[in-house]
């Protein structure tokens, strides 16, 4: 990692002193001391734009849940598990050039995680209540002081996607969205391959099912593009 | 893999013969395509059992949860994710000499899990109601006809784990209980070590705090004294 960061200091790419931050991975919101509640997101598309970015010269921030892939070289990798967490280490990261939302975090939290075991008792069966998690993408798209002039969120659809997440768009202020199809026939949830769709005020670029390390490269070119010009 | 079988089949272990059942892992519960429940086993502990039993001559079919820690070689892996499929996978690998149910499996399923993911609508918040999961150490513990002649219990718990693991023993009809204590504290989940208790007929035996590899392999010996005397 040493040589990685040394080499990404040195390198004369074109997002050289600019600073991104991105988070990847599911969120973990605890039921108790054993249980939890997760996602099927790997962390392989976040660590793919993470790189991507590291390739072009950028300063990566990468916040990350419990993803299966493991960090990028050449970032500084933040740890979390919940969605109270991320926001929290995506707040201390900043002020930054730009965030890339592409953790999948969980809407919603267990409104009162039990502190021991939740025991099974004959005839008991348990319901849990939710409460709403901080909405890391809006909040940031929304800051009227020290907003990070480009904003990349992620909307993993099953269906609908274009409608859904241009709405989305629209909702939580971002600048971009890239909204991909996650349903279980299309394997994007701990695949290798992606097909996004990416949304902005220029309207909806369709990207064909390609490699997420090509994704990535693309996403940081395109970021290069609006931060550099 | 291969190699590894030939030498458990080449193998004059005192258990060469013998037929048994290990579970492992966490189960994966879903709520919807792309969220789950799942608990912090890592799987560690029902491998190493099973690696154990294997170097003891064992023939071992292991059903598997989603586990971090892979299944040993040299036996025949079975692949689930929720609670309803390990107790087919378990039904389907008998008649076995012993069981030894180290899973993690959950003990409810939401009751209806959803076929879209679910969407956050502004200031709707769900709740989840669940379902009772099949009790696979009761059921295999209570059969009437076909039972394996050992059937070994793990008790995860957070307090109180003599007791609640005394009683469980009861409960359930096995004939040991490993009963470990999990609190976050302990580290016990995702580490390497383990404290046990074994409950049988013969009262508590304590064992020391030991690696979870010595513990499979006293657990292994243990269980060839009992079935081969």
């Amino acid at each position: 990692e040493i040589v990685a960061a040394a080499e990404a200091a040195l390198s004369d790419g074109p997002l050289k002193g600019k600073r991104v931050i991105v988070t990847s991975g599911p969120t973990q919101e605890p039921i108790d001391p054993v249980r939890y509640i997760s996602n099927r997101s790997s962390g392989a598309q976040g660590t793919a734009i993470g790189k991507a970015l590291v390739a072009l010269g950028a300063e990566v921030v990468f916040v990350t849940g419990p993803a299966d892939v493991p960090p990028p070289e050449g970032v500084q990798v933040v740890r979390v598990e919940t969605a109270v967490q991320m926001l929290d280490a995506v707040q201390a990261a900043l002020p930054a050039d730009a965030a890339v939302f592409a953790a999948a975090v969980a809407d919603w939290r267990v409104a009162q995680a039990a502190s021991s075991k939740m025991k099974k008792e004959k005839g008991e069966i348990p319901t849990l209540s939710f409460a709403e998690n901080p909405d890391i993408l809006a909040t940031v798209s929304q800051m009227t002081k020290g907003r990070p002039p480009l904003v990349v969120g992620f909307a993993a659809e099953t269906d609908n996607v274009i409608a859904h997440a241009t709405a989305k768009r629209l909702r939580k202020g971002c600048d971009w969205i890239v909204a991909n199809d996650v349903s279980p026939a299309t394997g994007t949830f701990g695949g290798t391959q992606n097909t996004v769709h990416v949304i902005s005020d220029d309207g909806v670029e369709d990207w064909p099912k390609m490699a997420k390390d090509a994704v990535a490269e693309r996403l940081a070119q395109r970021i290069a593009g609006a931060l550099v010009g």
